[in-house]
């Protein structure tokens, strides 16, 4: 269970754009200190009203990280920042594989919109996490930061809904291929072919409805060519 | 290579901050069907008023597409959409996976705020996409998507290895196919069976170099049928 703290966000846009990332990726538990929650982020907010009526507010960092278990900080990616205090700085592909090894209640602590966490700040955070960003242009929109980092986070799998195309399927379309190719005089470098198909249709991910219709082309295809 | 196209943004704001996003991620080229920038997005843009300046504005989504080899279409996930043709619906992290393999032009499409892209015209994209978003709140704030999205697919460059297949060798592959299919008498659901066929052609990621070897291929056959 991750909780987002928001620590003096400064617009009242970025706090509603937050809680419409938390749950579009399934994260419900809203902590903000040192600011209110005002129309604007109501407004942005639009279908994420209950995080917004469920958000707990606390006037320090202090308060509001007491029942947490781990604390992870938020901080602007830089190769050449001084890492006294952040040794532990991960990205958030090793933060998500951390987080599988341990259970507890952690909190994810993002900064005001200027600034960020300050040093002080981050020093005392269990972990801190960065998001690698490109040189030429790092600091990202708090929203945006939030949204890359729940979506590592969230533990949703891509689901598939078509069966693909059995191994065996597979075999059969290359089987009657090779063959067609016989049976046409394409001759030329025929191992390298085989293979080559073979390739092709292992990465195509085919289903098993197109399988068929695939292969009862193929055959018609055999027929024509043995005539 | 990756461009960004917004089709139809309705708020300008969005615009802006899907410029900010490309910049944290070190994407540059980005494409707009159907809306002008205005000062909101120059606003939101912050430090990407470069990306901003060099945007291409069309009036027509196939317009904007036409220069591109690969074309991506973004979609909000769920797992219950029933349309035949997108069942080929990837992860970003699949996404990334399938792009690492191959070169050339790529175009990623987001569709408007409301509606998304139809299914029209994700049926005329060579695969999509879909962000593992939580049951209960699927829809994604536009440039939240975005910014997910180049998270993902930052630090592809370079990585990219084979030259893809251009439109055209795709062009004439199908073309090649549809012939046989006339000629060899398989007349089934001639319709579908050729969107299968260009669909499956454009997901298969198949390089300059197969592609020739596919139309050899396949000439070799029609020539033969056509005996």
């Amino acid at each position: 269970m991750v909780s987002v703290i928001l620590l003096k966000p400064l617009y009242q846009g970025n706090i509603g754009s937050v809680t419409r990332a938390m749950k579009n990726f399934g994260f419900n538990e809203l902590l903000i200190v040192g600011a209110e929650i005002e129309d604007e982020a109501r407004k942005m907010g639009m279908h994420a009203q209950d995080i917004l009526d469920g958000a707990k507010l606390f006037d320090t960092l202090e308060d509001a990280v007491k029942s947490f278990d781990l604390i992870i900080g938020t901080t602007s990616y830089e190769s050449g920042k001084d890492d006294k205090f952040l040794k532990m700085n991960f990205t958030p592909t090793e933060l998500k594989e951390k987080l599988e090894q341990v259970s507890g209640k952690t909190a994810l602590i993002f900064g005001p919109e200027d600034s960020g966490l300050s040093n002080d700040e981050l020093s005392r955070c269990d972990m801190t996490v960065s998001i690698p960003t490109a040189e030429e242009y790092r600091s990202m929109n708090l929203s945006h930061a939030v949204a890359v980092l729940l979506y590592e986070l969230s533990g949703l799998e891509g689901k598939r809904e078509a069966r693909l195309a059995s191994r065996k399927e597979l075999d059969i379309m290359r089987n009657n291929i090779e063959e067609i190719s016989e049976l046409s005089g394409h001759t030329e470098k025929e191992k390298l072919f085989n293979e080559m198909v073979g390739k092709i249709l292992g990465r195509s991910m085919i289903t098993g409805r197109e399988a068929s219709t695939l292969i009862g082309f193929l055959k018609k295809i055999k027929g024509e060519l043995k005539k």
